[in-house]
């Protein structure tokens, strides 16, 4: 089964997010708005278990993620996706490490770019008008997170959360 | 805010009624296969601490659930929604009157009916149609949920995990 750890934002980001979404991104269906913290990895029933535990102690350690979404990005030309930049911090970048480091399941296949997705998959000329537009607009947000969400993935490609884990440390 | 509360059921289960819902359900993007616990009601951020935190002392109390999907039945003619039946038990019936009298959120709407959701918004003709055929073809899963799931919905219908709660107990 494939798995994937998120954190989900407020409602109102999530919400804003979503007003693009709907129009310029393929998966909007399939989640709701999201940051990655650990890409779609494969475990089975025995993994999940000793994963979903060795998160749940990651959690206890953090304090909740305070993020600033700055302003609009793409990763062009690396992929067309544009997205909300969340401003790293030592914290999200801790945490970051801290997952990959601990659970040990595969290598991340990026670089750790804090971000929430809001169009992908648009061809050339798409996205060139699209972030042309939306970078205009940007986005200022600064919120905090208070808890990260271990998701699996259905035949169809959406996802159903597995688990919720409260951040309730002070790191 | 608007939450509801909900069981996920297997990936499995999800997957087979997700062959059903990508065609007949317009909800099928909004959120993946459940089993409703608790329709959607109305509570703000203070309140929903306390739901919580009630919801998780009855989830300690309970063990997982066991469930029998049986056979695809329609609650034609109050609504043209289709379901996969889920075999009441008193264990289901006391955990949905627990999740009433503790958290004290309103009325249920229906007498309740344990049911994963499969078609609805049918016009008469489509749903007598599309009965005849499902009917036929049947079900027939058991399983046990070890989890239940509080939910929150965005401005465009979707629903997000807001926490999971294991079913840990005896009863």
């Amino acid at each position: 089964m494939k798995y994937g750890i998120v954190a989900f934002p407020s409602k109102k980001l999530q919400d804003l997010a979503n007003t693009y979404r709907k129009r310029y991104d393929p998966h909007y269906a399939k989640i709701t708005p999201h940051m990655t913290l650990k890409d779609a990895f494969d475990a089975d029933e025995m993994q999940i278990e000793e994963i979903s535990q060795k998160l749940s102690e990651i959690a206890k350690r953090f304090s909740p993620l305070t993020i600033h979404a700055s302003r609009i990005s793409s990763f062009f030309p690396t992929t067309n996706a544009i997205y909300f930049r969340v401003e790293p911090t030592p914290q999200l970048t801790k945490i970051h490490k801290e997952i990959q480091e601990q659970l040990q399941i595969g290598k991340p296949k990026h670089v750790f770019v804090p971000h929430i997705t809001i169009a992908q998959k648009l061809s050339d000329a798409e996205h060139d008008d699209i972030f042309g537009q939306l970078r205009m607009i940007g986005v200022n947000e600064q919120e905090t997170i208070d808890r990260i969400h271990l998701l699996y993935q259905l035949e169809d490609g959406s996802w159903t959360t597995y688990e919720t884990f409260r951040l309730s440390g002070a790191e």
